[in-house]
This record gives structure tokens, C-alpha cells and sequence, in this order.
């Protein structure tokens, strides 16, 4: 089954079209998760990604049930070296024995044999002396297409041989955005809207039952007058909106990324979930159990907005 | 010593503007090394990750004296999971050791602090519980900026406190590079001189004693055209300069970019350097003496083409 109609029949299965961002920091850990691996560990690299590995544990047991996907964000893991990388791996093998879908947050952007390394690492698979290994698995990936076409083609081979997807940056939330991607062109687009187009010609060769493509777009879901746009222009565009709650998206505005059959997006949520247990003043013992508190409000804030119906 | 004036300093102390790319591929591991570490470690992940190991070292050992900086591409280790990073970063540690500098090439690119987490992993420190730890301790990376100026923002914290510096995207060696960086703005400018401007924007408030800065930028040197109005527009932007040899970059154009004085741009070879002993026909047992000739034959080459005076 292609990737996007796997995650659409997750998100209708579960009637939430929400990704929970795994992105662990050192000052999101609970002490008494540190407490305890700095006894067998030390004050060690080993500790902290550990303890990643326990913090994001405990989060999917408390929502894997709720929502169809987790987003974890590598650089988060990555900034520790091949432990965090190790822990990344282990986080997303987890998840995937729990049912969940994987979007692995990655942005990679490269070319030719290149990219094709990406490629197989994150949604492929790998030869070791002639065994096919996978080694992130992840479901999907975010790409960066800067580097124009040959940037994404890489990737599509890897797509079909594997039923998986990618995201590529289209339009995001930062403030920023505007410096490269807002630029207007003589073609009477902005620069985001000519990403855009780059990307539907890759998915349109290949439509799942719900009329989506694995080729999917990262949509901030801060402006609405820019997801109205977007979603007129690229019918056949899944989107990935992160941007809810800490970075000021809001569900009002992201319902412009969706269609009439409310499908066309996964909400992405990260702090606003993993963080629940200070925000909504839980125990930090209790932090799994805030989580799911966070998603169980978010799923009613999108249920106000008629985003779930 | 700002980063730029240590890549300079090296330049003109070896008299190469030379980069060797450290992109090893399983294919292009000699069987000896294979053999001897399928004995130690079976058909597995680690003994191909240990041969690249073995390979890099061999190539650093020959190439150290010749030339200023390596060019490690981690895609091609990522693809192997934690155990391929554990690997870069030896890689790493080992030229270091040999007092090479290092370029990176990761092309991370992302946003507040999730860009955080890439720049001080990266080109900065980490903190573990209070003590400062480099983990991949680049001196440069390479960014793609195509998330706009906050994408680059956070590493330029990194790089005042650690003298460490990047080069961002701007105009790449690959055909389809036309598909975004060529787009024609109101302007009249397109988008990778829009992408110039911003990077030159950043690099300004920081000039090193050559008149660079330490925020530089990827150029391809495939068409000599853009060379030159490249250099002419963006005076104090240094040069990452990949797609000599292998990717069809020839010295008569990549020397358009540099200045008056002979400097402004390192030149990256990979294969042509790391895969000699087959183009050159050198015994396998060898490769290393092999990677060493094309090195020589690729400093006679600048020369001829007045790039080394």
C-alpha cells in the first residue's frame, strides 16, 4: 500500500490527524529519569540519550493509541553523536512495534548518489553483504529541495520500492520563510509557490486511493490566506503543518490546509504535548499521563475548528 | 584565529586550495581491508563502517602534507546508522590529529532551536551535565538556507565562540539546480542571488584578515559565467567549490572564481582523489600512494590553469 494512503487510513482509523513531535531536550527530561540513569551511566552522553530513550517511551505508551504518527526531529539526537543517533533508531523502533507511522524529521537535501544514501538510510533499505537492511525505517521523511529536482528524484526510487513517502519543504512557520521563500518572481509566483509546483509534478505520477501522492509538502500552518492558497493550488498535496501551539499556530487557520472530505494534513504537535506535564502542572512522575492529556485537548480544539468532525 | 583565516592561513601554507572529499562507498573499498575486517567483525554493518575507517585513514595518511582540509560527505555514513557516525567521527578525530581542517558537509538546515541543536553539535559544544564536549568538532559545515536567514542565525553563535565557521547553498553543481536557484526574480535578480545576498548580509559583520568572512558559500564550478558574476557580486564570500573532476568542473572555469590575489575558494575532489587506484591503475594494496598522485596531478593542473601561482 502506498505510504500516504497507509497514514490517511491511520488518521481516519484513529479521527486525528495529528503527529506528535518526539523532540526530546536535556531540560524536558524528568529528574527522576536522569536520577536514575546517572547511577548505571554517569554524568555520560550515555545518560542523557538513555534517558531520551526512556522520556519518549513512556510518551508513545501514553498516545499510541490516540494518534496515527510521531514526528522525532534528529537534530535533537544527532547533536549527541552516534548515541543520539543509536537512540533515535531505538525510539523509532519502538514506535513502530507500537502500530505507529513514522516521519522522520530530517530535511536532508542532496543530489545524485548522494541523496540516494539519504534515501536508503532514512525511508529504504540498505545492502550489507548482499542482506537488505533497514536502518532508520522511517515511513516518511522531510527533504530540503533547494537543489532543485535531482534533489527529490533520488528519493522516489526508494519510495516504491518500499512504500514509503517524503515531505519537502514548501512553505514553513518561521518568521523567516519570507527571506528566500516569499520572493517574487517573474513568473507572477512567489518563490514557495514554484517549490510547490516542483513538487506536485513528482507526485502526480502516483495518486493513492484518496487522490494524495507520497510526494507530500511542509505547510506552516501560521498564515491562513497562505494555506487557502496552497491548498487551492496543489490539490494533490499532502501537507505536514507543524507550527501548532508553541510556534502560534492555531487550529482556525490551519483548517485552510484541509479539504472537504477533511482530509490533506497531519498536525504536527511537539512541546505542547511532551512538555504537557509543566504546562498543565501534572507531577513530573505523571508526565506520560500530561501528554496524553495534551493530545486528548488538541483532539477537541481540532474538533471546535470542524477539523475533526 | 577566526575560521577563515585558519582555512586561508592553510591554503597558502601548503599552496593548495584543495579540499579532498572523504565520500566512501562499500564498492569502493580494495577487498584486503574488506577481508581483513570480515575475519574480525563477519558480514556485518560494523566491519563496513570500520573498513571506511581503515580506507580514510590510509587516504588522510597520504594526502596530509599536500593539502589544507578534508571534506567528509556523512550521508554516505549516515546510511549506515549510528555505527556509520561513529565512524565519521573518527574520521574526523583522526585528521584532526594529523592537523587537517575540517568542511563537513552535511547540509543541515533548519530553524531556532532545533538549528541550535545541529550548529553545536556540529561546529560547536554540547553540554553534558556542565562539562563542554565537541562531538563532531567540524570547523565548518555546510548549511541550506532555504528555510530563510533564521535557519542561519543560530550557527553563527556557534561559530564566535568556537572560531568555527559555514558555507551556505548559494548556487550548486548539479543540473537540476535550475529548478529553484535559477528561477528570475522581480528583482531581476534569481533566487541564488537573492540566497547571495543573504549570506553576504550575515558574513559582513565578521571579516577575517583576507577580507572573508567565515560564513561562505557553496558554489559549483561548472559554468564559468556564473563564476564570474558570483565573485564579482559577492567580494567577501568564500567559496566552497565541489564538481571538479568527477562532476565535469574544469580548473579554466573554477578559476573565475577566485580574486586578484589567488584566493577566495577551496576546491573539492572526491572521487578523482579517493578512487585513483582504479582510473590510474595502481594495485589495489596501494590506493593510498594512488590517492596521493591525484592529488599532485591535481595541483599541476591549478597551476597550468593559473589558479596556484
Amino acid at each position: 500500500m502506498l505510504a500516504i494512503d497507509k497514514l490517511i487510513n491511520g488518521i481516519k482509523e484513529k479521527n486525528a490527524p495529528i503527529a506528535v513531535g518526539l523532540d526530546p531536550k536535556f531540560e524536558y527530561i524528568p529528574n527522576f529519569i536522569l536520577e536514575k540513569n546517572k547511577a548505571l551511566y554517569g554524568e555520560t552522553i550515555e545518560c542523557i540519550t538513555k534517558s531520551f530513550y526512556d522520556f519518549n517511551v513512556e510518551i508513545i505508551n501514553n498516545i499510541y493509541d490516540l494518534v496515527p504518527a510521531i514526528k522525532p526531529q534528529i537534530a535533537m539526537y544527532e547533536m549527541y553523536g552516534y548515541e543520539g543517533i543509536k537512540c533515535y533508531q531505538d525510539t523509532i523502533k519502538y514506535a513502530k512495534e507500537k502500530g505507529l507511522i513514522i516521519i522522520g524529521d530530517v530535511k536532508r537535501g542532496d543530489i545524485s548518489s548522494t541523496a540516494t544514501c539519504y534515501a536508503k538510510g532514512h525511508i529504504g533499505e540498505v545492502d550489507v553483504f548482499g542482506k537488505k537492511e533497514k536502518i532508520f525505517d522511517s515511513d516518511f521523511c522531510t527533504i530540503n529541495a533547494y537543489m532543485g529536482g535531482d534533489s527529490i528524484e533520488p528519493f522516489i526510487e526508494e519510495m516504491k520500492n518500499n512504500d514509503t513517502g517524503v515531505f519537502v519543504l514548501l512553505k514553513t512557520s518561521n518568521k523567516g520563510s519570507k527571506d528566500i521563500q516569499d520572493i517574487p518572481c517573474l513568473s507572477a509566483n512567489l518563490v514557495f509557490e514554484e517549490m510547490g509546483k516542483l513538487i506536485e509534478c513528482f507526485g502526480k505520477r502516483n495518486l493513492g486511493e484518496y487522490g494524495y501522492s507520497s510526494v507530500g509538502a511542509v505547510v506552516g500552518g501560521t498564515h491562513k490566506e497562505e494555506c487557502i492558497i496552497i491548498r487551492n493550488k496543489f490539490k494533490n498535496t499532502f501537507f505536514l503543518i507543524p507550527g501548532y501551539g508553541a510556534q502560534g499556530g492555531k487550529a482556525e487557520n490551519i483548517k485552510a490546509c484541509f479539504d472537504n472530505n477533511g482530509l490533506g494534513g497531519i498536525v504536527v504537535s511537539a512541546r505542547g504535548i511532551i512538555l504537557a506535564y509543566k504546562n498543565l502542572e501534572y507531577d513530573e512522575k505523571d508526565f506520560g499521563k500530561a501528554s496524553r492529556q495534551a493530545v486528548v485537548n488538541m483532539i477537541d480544539d481540532l474538533k471546535n475548528n470542524g477539523i475533526i468532525k
